[in-house]
């Protein structure tokens, strides 16, 4: 059974807390493992990779067949039913609409002190991103990791997605090649990682390294970071949905269905102002389990994470939506845009009973690569803003250092840092002569 | 002797990069230590925090006192002489001038289908700020770090500043007080960071640690990733000044130096279109070293890791560069502007003869928390982004869902989500009722 709570039990603090800090995962320790596999890769380059993928994923390449060639990615596309290519091809687009928009804008101007200030954003050269094999795969994450990339205006896009017994996904084929995707290698785990950061004979190094993987793709993502960038470290997903009383239940129940569906360590959590939706919401996912494709999965996560909350009102509702900061946060109510304003953390808000988080997974336009763990309170969600950086720009006018060197010399003095201050002041010596 | 390249060097390319790839810092393994005192902390919290203070810092606490009191900070700011007063204020007005700028906007707009789509930023809850004690305690960080948490809207702002032996930095105080923070406390090292991250009784939790500190500090927040937000890891300073013939050698080594003279492990890049500047320049830095007060620093900084590399021409120089990706860049040159256009990886860029770095060190307005060892290729400067989350918000109205959802259908569909599946059907067939 879910966890059953409502706001009016004593101990309701304490069980509350308990939910929010249960260990939802193992995080087995593979650490050295992964080292001497990053070590190896280093050494050994390409031999390495062909090594460790016959090994792991029992698929014989060569240097020459570590990438898929244009002839491989076309005879698998051309598999792909018409209703998926399109349902992909207009996911593509809505995605790419959004996140056009996210593109910041450089700035510079010239304050009164005669100093021109500003910052210009640059795309990084080249992104990596890791898709899973088997299960897994989603081709839906290879558009949410790929278009960001290149309307960052990333130049070199490589997707490393491992083939395990030379079994490759058509569908995330075809995401890559919808997305711009300039190679995609037939490797995994950490000795993809570690070929993405410090690069092989074969595979160019990249810059920054995104996307999901297991807890050895998660360790390595880890231990190249420094060397190059990486997204966040996603945990298992999680969706809150807050509902009134006036709301299908059946609905409410595939929202939370198709969070536990991912991972017997998903967590779905109702909170709703209405008791009887409470029972009804309970019954249809029972009733939705008997028949669930993955019941299996979807019931482990729902009977020993799932929660149904019952508060007093929509304030309450808010309130532990702050403190759950959850992944995905769906607000079915009357006034989704009004509550919506009162929650200040979520990774993603689906408003109003039209929206499954579903939407948000595929084809709305926002990304589906979002902060887990209540890591809301503090990050975002992937962005164009993950495949840019930034440079400030400073230039100082002779009268702009006259007007503001002599207190970067007074601080560069009380820092005792005296180059620093003489730095300065050899310039203002000459404007003084 | 620093080392001295050019790039008519038959062997150029690899002595470049072997200049690039040198390590130039040692890494302690302190995870075991770092990771024992942040379970004690976690364990035993203000108990742990005052024993361990005592034991490294020398520095009898108690729950009372872990925290500076409104007298005890008012009575050290009282002692800090009126220029430097004057100088702090100013630096702060022109830092809070430029982050406030940073603010990105909020976004909402309802596409050709019908879905309302947009983000929304929002602060971190509250911040902690770490503030290193001892020779490395600058106040110019106070501002750099607190500042654009205040401009983001973080409400509460919490500084650790180790306080060894009781002294106090009363400039790191007054900073502290300019910049709004709202509590100081006199503890550092990993027992800082464990008490920001996981709370104790008197220390409440923070969302977000930045700042910089030794190899303990950072690998506390290594470690503590995930339960919070961290900036970057910062490795040891580096400067890259291009400069033209026509500079004066005096300056370009007391920019040089003033990177030196923070560390021995900092990294003072100068190249060059002329083979007599470069000259000229050796021997000013050999001059300066004479008197300057740092210079058993500066000068085992500028011999082991400093480098003059003379170039065909500023194209050579911008290519240089990008391979650097330099934390601070100076174009001493006569046409800056079009030079900076040239190079896309920098962390900040001084413009112009009239801006030495050490201007962006305090006063200029940009921030001088900067990507180092070559991150710039990857990441950005401190900003208010990293004090702000977005949320996405999406939408959809019974129409939009009609268009749409049959797409997110059959892609759920295609990577096996049943329940992803279903939650859009059951809508989309009501709508068909």
């Amino acid at each position: 059974m879910p966890h059953r709570l409502t706001t009016e039990d004593p101990d309701f603090e304490s069980r509350f807390a308990a939910l929010l800090t249960m260990k939802r995962e193992d995080s087995p320790d593979v650490d050295d493992t992964v080292a001497a596999i990053i070590a190896y890769v280093r050494k050994r380059g390409d031999a390495a990779l062909i090594e460790l993928t016959a090994k792991f994923d029992r698929l014989e390449l060569t240097a020459d067949t570590l990438a898929f060639s244009d002839d491989e990615i076309d005879e698998h596309v051309a598999r792909v039913p018409e209703d998926e290519r399109a349902a992909l091809e207009l996911a593509a687009a809505r995605i790419r609409a959004y996140h056009e928009r996210q593109m910041p804008e450089d700035a510079q101007w010239t304050d009164e002190a005669g100093a021109t200030l500003g910052w210009r954003w640059g795309p990084v050269d080249a992104a990596g991103l890791y898709v899973p094999g088997g299960l897994a795969s989603y081709p839906s994450s290879v558009l949410m990791n790929a278009i960001p990339a290149k309307v960052a205006g990333v130049e070199r896009l490589v997707v490393t997605a491992p083939t395990p017994d030379g079994k490759a996904n058509p569908l995330v084929l075809l995401a890559a090649r919808i997305a711009g995707v300039d190679q995609v290698l037939k490797i995994g785990g950490a000795q993809a990682i570690a070929a993405l950061a410090y690069g092989t004979e074969t595979v160019a190094p990249v810059d920054k390294i995104t996307g999901p993987g297991n807890a050895y793709v998660a360790a390595a993502k880890r231990r190249v970071f420094g060397r190059v960038g990486i997204d966040m470290i996603a945990g298992p997903s999680e969706i809150l949905v807050i509902a009134d009383k006036d709301n299908d239940p059946d609905w409410i129940a595939l929202d939370l269905l198709s969070q536990a569906e991912h991972d017997e360590s998903a967590q779905s959590i109702l909170v709703t102002t209405s008791a009887p939706l409470a029972d009804a919401v309970a019954q249809a996912v029972e009733d939705r389990l008997l028949t669930l494709e993955r019941r299996a999965i979807a019931a482990a996560s729902w009977r020993e994470y799932g929660a149904i909350i019952v508060v007093r009102d929509l304030g309450e509702a808010a309130a532990l939506a702050d403190q759950i900061a959850a992944e995905h946060l769906e607000l079915c109510v009357a006034e989704p845009h009004s509550l919506a304003a009162n929650i200040r953390h979520a990774g993603a808000m689906f408003l109003g009973k039209w929206t499954p988080e579903a939407i948000g997974d595929y084809i709305g336009g926002p990304n589906h690569v979002l902060p887990t763990a209540r890591s809301a309170r503090f990050s975002s969600g992937l962005s164009v803003m993950d495949f840019l950086k930034r440079t400030t720009l400073a230039h100082m006018s002779p009268a702009a250092l006259k007007a503001i060197g002599p207190g970067a010399e007074t601080l560069a003095r009380s820092e005792s840092l005296e180059a620093h201050g003489l730095s300065v002041r050899a310039r203002l010596d000459r404007l003084n002569e």
